[in-house]
């Protein structure tokens, strides 16, 4: 059952603990642990179902005092298909590739001496998500597939949903012979307050929420922390751009799914088409009920043309509406769009719509975000969509991981150097050996 | 010239747009800028040396004052045979591998839809080192290499020096064709700072230094930091050891180079062969000049041979001695050792002397360290000797670069996503196209 917060520092330790553990454990020990915490989702689908109803029930009543919204409280909603779907998902994630124990460099140095850099866990995870009651099990499930610890921190209106799975998804890591302490859930505010504290004991950690909830998390913490608070991306249509892909790549960029990180939030349009192809794109937008607050060029043209538009401020060029509203600018071409791009973006997705490649070039190359693109929509940017199998988050940090991020975020690197008896002072000095530093193959373990 | 600290946010915007040129930059563009550089230091070497030679006045009177240490003073001397080095240092980073634009994943997502993973220089990357005057050219050179801007902040004892090497450094590159902003030169403490407040302008640290200067810089920024601050290392000596070895691994670890971040600062020897061994172990450092620490079992068996040995006190087990003093501990085997070295070690690089297989791959799968060593003296964790062509610093970091670190933790990556006018809505909902997720080769240029 989840800890009171003054026993997180003892937990966080049993999680370290337990993360060695992890560490020697097989591929397959790790695979079989998930898989049988899939079956007993389903086998313990009456316990689940009927902690939602009391989450459900609380929430209601949070709907009426107004204390949450509508929208969150389905969210919230869990029944027999999704259940069944959340199963499928731990199940899958078994399936994935295995991101531990990758050798990413090996390289004979002398006879007898072999260096070898792997892929090794980070250790323990905290996972600090808000509501919906399936990203306790998709998290976890990552985690331990990657030999990781996980400390789960949920929302409190998932509280009971929470318990139940991780119930049952503890119970079958232990049965499945998973070490105790690599899945640990904890609750309240004060907990999150804890956890940020523990650098040395957490390793990584992974917020899932918005933007309020994940800066804050950055902002308060030394752990490194893998995510993203804003997605302030842009599409900047170029005076080459091929008018109809303008106009679908925006309306699907912003309309699509407006709350999304992935989703356009400022529209960027050379000065050189702005009379011609501007009007097309936001009649199409407008249509689908986007509000246009323009840079005074926008809104002359736009008005022109009759079509509706406020006026945008300068806060606007930085603010991430989630909601169908888009600043739009007129530019003098893809050099001032690439400096407001750098200036005012979040480094999370850009695109180019052009059809000159000297521009294409220029914007990809100095555009400094975790994802250029050129001629596709902004949505496109997420690791399902990139192949990656499973998404761990959308990282725009420089260091670590960068973009959609898969399984591979929540592994680092160890080199293992395997001697004969080598000791360095026969490596310098004037009758140094040399290094021989021959490219090899195979596994480490081999050799010994 | 370098500048003053309260123009330090804005050239480091300048920086900023440096980087950005940088980025469109050609490997050859760089390469030659660092040769013209190489080529310089030969050609102005007096107005160098009489720089240093101001550099050493002052360092004398600040002997004489003890201010600073007479082996500092000596490590800041620069001549003609130095110089030379230096300049062939420049040149062979030249003629390293580009780090930058290597591919590392493509894959179409669908027909025309095609998925890039890059690496591309991090932007701005701020240098803060301690004395020596060879520091600023390497990292400067290593910087421009893997395509970012640099800002360079040394020690004051080699003001002059520094300045020197900056100005023929940054005239050749400007003259190379580099954008003016790429390499800047700050000064004083304030100027620390101030660069460490610019999360955002600053993408990346890279301290080199001591232990105190190098935390002061880790606790005190946002920014990223790439490198160390402690270097305790253990070998633990294992009951199946082959006495030769471990005699000689350990006199190794421990003398050849006390101060080094990688030599040996702590012993663990299984109880087994603690009678046996430690002894042996124990003559062959003391006649080194090694002051040993010992546990309570290790006074005792060392004192039974006659060997000289102080007490141990709680504290030594994290203390790192830069000097010739051993903490030496007598532990019941291969978990307690792994135990002690997880909870007091640094994370840098670890070693178990060993002939029994099972120990040996429970030690390195579960110390929780840079580098772990089989049958290998710790001396051996270093860039230069892993084959890495020039190392950038030691991180111990989880995040991003680990271990040895090369020109690889001077880049990140970028998804370019090259479409053909594509957008999401056709990949989701009833009649969703799916996705190829083949992977493809060849340059994501020839595409445009």
């Amino acid at each position: 059952m989840p800890l009171a917060n003054d026993a997180i520092a003892e937990s966080a330790a049993e999680a370290r603990r337990a993360s060695q553990s992890l560490s020697k454990l097989s591929r397959e020990a790790r695979d079989r642990s998930l898989k049988s915490a899939a079956v007993a989702m389903l086998l313990r689908k009456d316990e689940i179902l009927s902690a939602n109803k009391k989450d459900l029930e609380s929430g209601l009543t949070l709907v009426k005092e107004g204390r949450i919204s509508r929208p969150m409280l389905d969210r919230l909603k869990l029944d027999a298909i999704k259940l069944a779907e959340i199963s499928r998902m731990v199940e899958s994630v078994a399936s994935l590739e295995d991101p531990v124990g990758k050798v990413l460099l090996s390289i004979e140095m002398d006879e007898g001496l072999r260096l070898y850099k792997v892929t090794v866990p980070f250790g323990v995870v905290a996972a600090i998500f808000e509501s919906r009651p399936d990203v306790l099990p998709q998290i976890a499930s990552l985690c331990i597939k990657s030999g990781n610890s996980v400390i789960l921190k949920g929302g409190s209106e998932a509280k009971e949903s929470n318990r139940a799975i991780f119930r049952v998804m503890e119970e079958s890591f232990i049965e499945a012979g998973l070490p105790k302490g690599c899945i640990t859930l904890v609750e309240g505010r004060s907990a999150v307050e804890a956890l940020l504290k523990l650098d040395g004991q957490v390793d990584l950690i992974v917020p899932r929420g918005g933007y309020d909830f994940v800066r804050y998390i950055q902002c308060n913490t030394r752990i490194p922390v893998l995510g993203h608070s804003s997605g302030l991306c842009h599409i900047y249509v170029d005076g080459s751009a091929e008018p109809d892909k303008a106009v679908e790549i925006c309306h699907d960029a912003r309309v699509q799914y407006p709350a999304a990180c992935n989703s356009m939030k400022i529209l960027l349009v050379d000065s050189s088409v702005s009379e011609s192809l501007l009007p097309k794109i936001a009649v199409r937008l407008v249509e689908s009920g986007v509000v246009i607050k323009g840079c005074e060029k926008t809104l002359e043209i736009l008005g022109r043309n009759g079509i509706p538009a406020k006026h945008a401020s300068e806060a606007d060029w930085s603010t991430e509406y989630l909601e169908l509203v888009l600043p739009t600018k007129v530019v003098s071409g893809v050099d001032e769009a690439i400096d407001h791009i750098n200036r005012y973006g979040s480094k999370h997705t850009d695109s180019i719509i052009s059809e000159d490649t000297a521009n294409v070039r220029r914007f990809l190359t100095m555009v400094d975000s975790s994802t250029v693109m050129h001629n596709a929509s902004t949505r496109f940017s997420d690791g399902y969509r990139y192949g990656l199998g499973a998404e761990v988050g959308i990282s725009t940090n420089k260091v670590h991981a960068r973009g959609p991020v898969g399984l591979e975020g929540l592994v680092t690197t160890k080199y293992i150097l395997l001697g004969s008896g080598q000791v360095v002072s026969d490596y310098v000095g004037k009758c140094a050996k040399p290094f021989t530093h021959r490219k090899i193959v195979g596994s480490w373990e081999k050799w010994l």
